[in-house]
């Protein structure tokens, strides 16, 4: 794994070493007040989801901040198990959990925090009331509806309630409501966002009557995320908002969410010049993760990177413009896809107008189990 | 970081939790075996790189097969330290060390090893000169060569001459030689191959016979790698193969070299079914890398995997055939590009005839510094 050299606080960001990790502090405490004001006075309250961070430093922040349920969401009970041992003790799982070890995990990580997770099939909620009666602990299930994505979840309607009545039945299992996760809807034209977003939340507030309609009361209905969060939260019936991008942030969604900024970037140093109007930087896409597109480089007006390899990123500039970056200068990549580029490192350097403020673990890096 | 569950050695590997990293020993040893034998009496030797694994307890495996130079390869001078902590002290590192910190690390580690590195600018031969001086000790330099990628290294000819004569006459440093990394050719024409080859690998020998004309020995020509090990192995004047992907292999690299088969895969737990033809699985680009194509899975015949998310895959098959996979079913997993792969992992389970043989450490996981 990573091994940061450690530099003292007020370090100036330049002279870290790199391929580095850096989040900017002010950027990203504006996008947690930008997203959290929204929910100060709002029925619905934002439960942050880690997925995109996966670090503990910054989840404690967003709790720290108005309007939240007091729990988090993760994607894994690898990273849930992490972010309990840092103190968060209300997580959702927003997953499905089948296999019998992570069962028996999650049952045993239920016995001291409180633990919600996603399911979409009978077998697997008998399952997961034969774990926690096994550990003696009791497991809030949510039931997963599939509005979008048929990636997973149950149908709307008749098959949510059906699976609704089966963990409310089930020893050990407290039904807590319903969920989806509509993915991202990304629409520059606000009112189709409206449409959208009013579309997919609907069925789910509709499987949540039909569910009442059978006697069974609905806690939670936990719905949206960055995309659409004031849309979300301000529909009658939700009652929370699983957000993960708002607080880092990736260049590529914000021309969707313009009221937030990238707030994590990798800096990088030149090392060769292949051509008088190009650079080879010392980042590439075992730093940066896949490329869905290019990233992007606002270290220079004109740069543009051309060429990402596994070791290297190449940027190029206008020829009539020679040796604008030589070898030695440092350059700053912002990610296409954030999540998965803070995913592949173990320490995230923390920087406030240019100087170190502090180094974070992202602790649950590589928990995919 | 991940945390591996320790599981004891014999265990099947269908009970291993998933997604799970797995290297097959027969199809591993069988790779090093096929392109080593080769080696056996040549005057060229290979070096094995390490980039694509990072994991020592496989490079000590590469060394001790025949026809090696005793020597691997890094991408990193952060691989090299913690290679050289795992026993190797024969490191080269194929790439340009620029900033003040990391030619302090690299002089130091030179102290105890010996250790080579490629240089492509002079301003940079002086710092590795400065570097060495300073710690009192010596460093190997490569010229490298700019042969196809045009990333990195100066042109054949006269400009790598200029160089070698800076090199040998710095303080501290030892010119060893020059090199390419020509990129992987991929031809599946074996006569386009032996021509592509000659041409790039004939730049470096002419530049190398340029350099002995102005009375410097050239001890060392490091060039190729997996995609043409044997023919570039064969060429009079080439010392060193430096072969990466051939140990692990990747199934879209196999068309190109089918002397190789892949030996990682990503062992994966259905976790929903959205359709009668169609099921999710507990991995995605996280845990697979990025994707310049989808991962391929050869679990059961006529599973085709259809689309890659952030933490899911989705295998899809011919809707007559209901119900191919459940919940909770294992399946495997092919990463697209390897390398990019392995290194979202720390631990890798090594597996002979389906029962669990090792648990190795990626020791070098995450070290892009």
């Amino acid at each position: 794994m990573e091994q940061p050299i450690f530099y003292p606080i007020g370090t100036p960001v330049e002279d870290l070493d790199t391929p580095v990790a850096v989040v900017d502090l002010d950027i990203m405490e504006q996008n947690i007040k930008t997203l959290h004001s929204f929910f100060a006075n709002t029925t619905a309250k934002v439960r942050p989801h880690i997925k995109v961070h996966r670090c503990p430093a910054i989840a404690h922040q967003q709790l720290q901040a108005e309007g939240n349920t007091g729990g988090i969401c993760t994607a894994k009970i690898g990273e849930a198990e992490v972010f309990a041992q840092s103190g968060f003790s209300d997580i959702l799982i927003a997953n499905q959990i089948v296999t019998k070890q992570k069962l028996q995990r999650l049952a045993s990580l239920a016995k001291t925090n409180t633990i919600t997770v996603n399911a979409d099939n009978l077998k697997n909620v008998q399952d997961l009331s034969d774990a926690a009666q096994e550990a003696d602990s009791i497991i809030n299930v949510l039931v997963e509806i599939n509005t979008r994505l048929n990636r997973c979840g149950v149908e709307p309607g008749q098959p949510a309630v059906n699976l609704a009545k089966a963990i409310a039945k089930a020893p050990s299992l407290n039904f807590a409501g319903v969920t989806t996760y509509e993915g991202a809807i990304k629409h520059e034209n606000y009112e189709d966002l409206v449409t959208e977003t009013h579309k997919y939340i609907r069925q789910v507030l509709d499987s949540k009557e039909a569910i009442e309609k059978a006697g069974i009361p609905v806690d939670t209905v936990s719905v949206g995320g960055t995309h659409n969060y004031e849309i979300a939260g301000a529909i009658e019936g939700v009652t929370e908002i699983q957000a993960a991008s708002y607080v880092l942030m990736e260049w590529n969604y914000v021309p969707f969410r313009p009221m937030f900024k990238p707030a994590f970037k990798v800096m990088a140093t030149i090392t060769s010049r292949p051509a008088p109007n190009a650079a080879t930087a010392d980042c590439g896409h075992k730093t940066l993760g896949p490329d869905k597109g290019l990233p992007m480089t606002d270290t220079l007006p004109g740069l543009t990177i051309t060429r990402v390899s596994a070791e290297h990123t190449k940027i190029t500039w206008d020829e009539n413009e020679p040796d604008k970056l030589n070898v030695g200068d440092k350059v700053w990549v912002t990610p296409h896809t954030l999540e998965i580029c803070v995913n592949l490192f173990d320490y995230m350097f923390a920087i406030r107008k240019g100087k170190l403020e502090a180094i974070w673990e992202i602790s649950a890096r590589g928990r995919y189990d």
